[in-house]
């Protein structure tokens, strides 16, 4: 069998979870195969299950992921003695070089979750409907304190994290806008619609 | 044949249109078949060839029936003598209310129109680019005239058609937000975050 190659710093499951990713956002999870994987890894596919489980495993790696990433810079910003708009600041912009940095891996993460079985169904969505309701008591600490305008926190939430998955179009589109004047025009106009 | 039972005001055609939209958004577009759509309007199958050619002309016909009436919106709204933003928030509260009041056929046409053949695809396609070149116009203007903070057009307008998209998720939760409170809201943040 065919030995894979690493990149540096990337193991071979690591490599494997990285070209997943490309393949399920360019294919789709269902449509997208294990053969059309072991060709973008460069081996045969028997040789992939040296080093995971099947199509859904990988799927889920990289939803639990890009989970784990936005919960722990969520509970980083938490923490902060920030005030409110500085916090909300802060988590937009993590989403937006997320989106630049870890395109296909948080496309996936959007698009694709529904296609995991359980409990990593169930287990996925807990952490994104916590996330939303820690969101949502910072934008509620803001409005007590009136340093943001009476905006119901979950439309607030609503609109902050669709805009940002929006940036979906942006990486289809061929506009050449840079990824710095996205994310500064695009928290200039989320951030002060929000506060006073 | 069955006979196929039309709502008041309503003839063949527009109903199989109206249930194609509910049974596209449920299950998608691909895999709804015209067997599950007779079931739907409560004839046999055959029986809707004689109002449709096919699965692809309901698509068709419900992408350029949104497409006609954001269209129409746009066009009425840049005739009026209003400054931009209340140009923008007119758009939005139209697209507001189109997710609420006929959010199948949104929904569809947001995510189903890949599906369209050729030459459909593309005559779509570009009325898409070419609202969003107009709203981006209007933008404009309103950054000339100082109304509005100096933010890329195309950044403030992927904000605002990503925000208002989101509302596909508002649907799906089960929030007990008021279609008022929702639209009024997130109006007043995308407003003031765009103007000075």
């Amino acid at each position: 069998m065919t030995k894979i190659k690493t990149a540096k710093n990337s193991s071979k499951k690591d490599l494997i979870i990285q070209k997943g990713a490309g393949l399920f956002r360019t294919k789709g999870f269902m449509a997208a195969s294990m053969r059309d994987l072991a060709d973008e890894v460069g081996v045969e596919a028997p040789s992939l299950y040296n080093h995971i489980g099947s199509k859904g495993e990988i799927l889920q790696v990289i939803c639990f992921k890009v989970a784990a990433e936005f919960t722990a810079q969520l509970e980083e910003t938490e923490k902060e003695n920030w005030n409110a708009a500085t916090k909300i600041e802060a988590l937009i912009r993590f989403h937006i070089s997320m989106m630049a940095n870890n395109f296909d891996e948080v496309f996936v993460a959007n698009n694709d979750w529904k296609y995991m079985d359980e409990p990593f169904l169930t287990n996925f969505l807990n952490q994104r409907r916590s996330y939303e309701k820690k969101m949502m008591a910072i934008i509620e600490a803001g409005i007590k304190k009136k340093e943001f305008k009476n905006i119901h926190p979950y439309v607030a939430v609503l609109t902050l994290l669709s805009a940002v998955r929006g940036l979906e179009y942006w990486h289809k589109s061929k506009k050449s806008i840079s990824a710095k004047v996205l994310e500064d025009d695009m928290i200039k106009h989320l951030i002060t619609g929000l506060i006073k």
